[in-house]
């Protein structure tokens, strides 16, 4: 483990379980991945929504939000993006400790990141949800400008344009974002998380949800 | 505000005021500072088990926990300890948005660095306490012989020997270490809690605490 010399893990009087018997739930990491544009926020943030309505203890950590205080040192080069997953990781994991369901929506377009941030929390978990979108829907959707800025050359090592993104191979579940409608994405996550016994009930908290109508 | 380039605020769909509601408590950050060995840590878990055991929400962020994770990056020049204390004020204010009490041990000996904490956090919502005892006690306390390593030249960059502590001026709290036990010093704390508005009922938590009984 990653440490600085001369320090001595303190033992704190509680523990991640004890919070979790507080909180009536189980605490975990979804940590959502995809191009920009591909609705991890979206989604991650319909997610928050349900659950709290839920009266679970939730927390979403976004990409822009940190940068905007934690990471604000930090810039895109590679080297950069992978310290800022590092510091977020550890802050989700923290999280998870306080016994919070932590929903994260970086891009994090590299495996070994993604693997990084599994490996701070206990087996099971740590849920990787690939929001799955072609580039050029991503594109067109392009909530920020930012890719037209990129295309234009503005902007230096944009995901999906000057910077790779390297696609999940085994995630815990795959969106597809296209075809389903936010509700719908929201709910296949909350059912992914009922199915590892993460939310005690499995009744539909989406009840309106399913499959975008064709217009 | 420091911020990365091209970074846009993504606002959540929950507020720390949805939160507060949820747990019932008003959110706040209870920053402890002082020598090594003067009980930050000690006094901050006490609180903890108290406020948890009334079913309250609350975190403790400890300087050796969190170096052995987010900031285990980082050694003890100045320049590293205080980028250590910017990136614990920043978690501290994430997880006072996640509506949590959160208390934070670190020595944090720099005027500076516990002005940039405070300036994280909505006014009203950052207590400041000095756990306050000579430089004599707390190294005959020496818990993890860290002083003695100190003396002896091993350990460069140590508070109280080798690095300056700046003792707060004006904190929320002082706590007189020495003379008091750690119950009550617990208890002064949740006391200025209370007296705050950041606790609902002022009834006693620690019935038995009270000045240290001379032996």
């Amino acid at each position: 483990m990653n440490k600085s010399p001369n320090v001595v893990w303190q033992s704190g009087g509680l523990t991640r379980e004890d919070r979790e018997r507080q909180n009536g739930q189980t605490a975990c990491v979804v940590w959502f991945t995809g191009l920009p544009c591909s609705g991890k926020s979206t989604v991650a943030h319909a997610v928050e929504r349900t659950l709290y309505d839920e009266g679970r203890r939730v927390y979403v950590l976004d990409g822009d939000n940190v940068r905007h205080g934690l990471c604000g040192d930090l810039g895109f080069t590679l080297e950069e993006r992978n310290e800022n997953i590092r510091r977020v990781a550890e802050v989700a994991a923290l999280l998870c400790d306080g016994g919070i369901i932590v929903l994260t929506a970086f891009i994090s377009p590299l495996r070994s990141e993604r693997s990084m941030a599994r490996s701070k929390l206990p087996s099971g978990r740590f849920f990787e949800v690939f929001c799955n979108a072609d580039l050029a829907v991503c594109e067109k959707r392009d909530v920020k400008g930012m890719y037209r800025r990129a295309r234009r050359g503005e902007i230096d090592n944009y995901t999906g344009i000057s910077s790779p993104y390297e696609a999940p191979e085994h995630p815990e579940l795959r969106l597809d974002t296209v075809s389903l409608d936010v509700a719908g994405a929201a709910q296949a996550v909350i059912d992914m998380l009922s199915d590892a016994g993460i939310l005690s009930s499995k009744k539909p908290l989406f009840p309106q949800s399913g499959q975008k109508k064709k217009a």
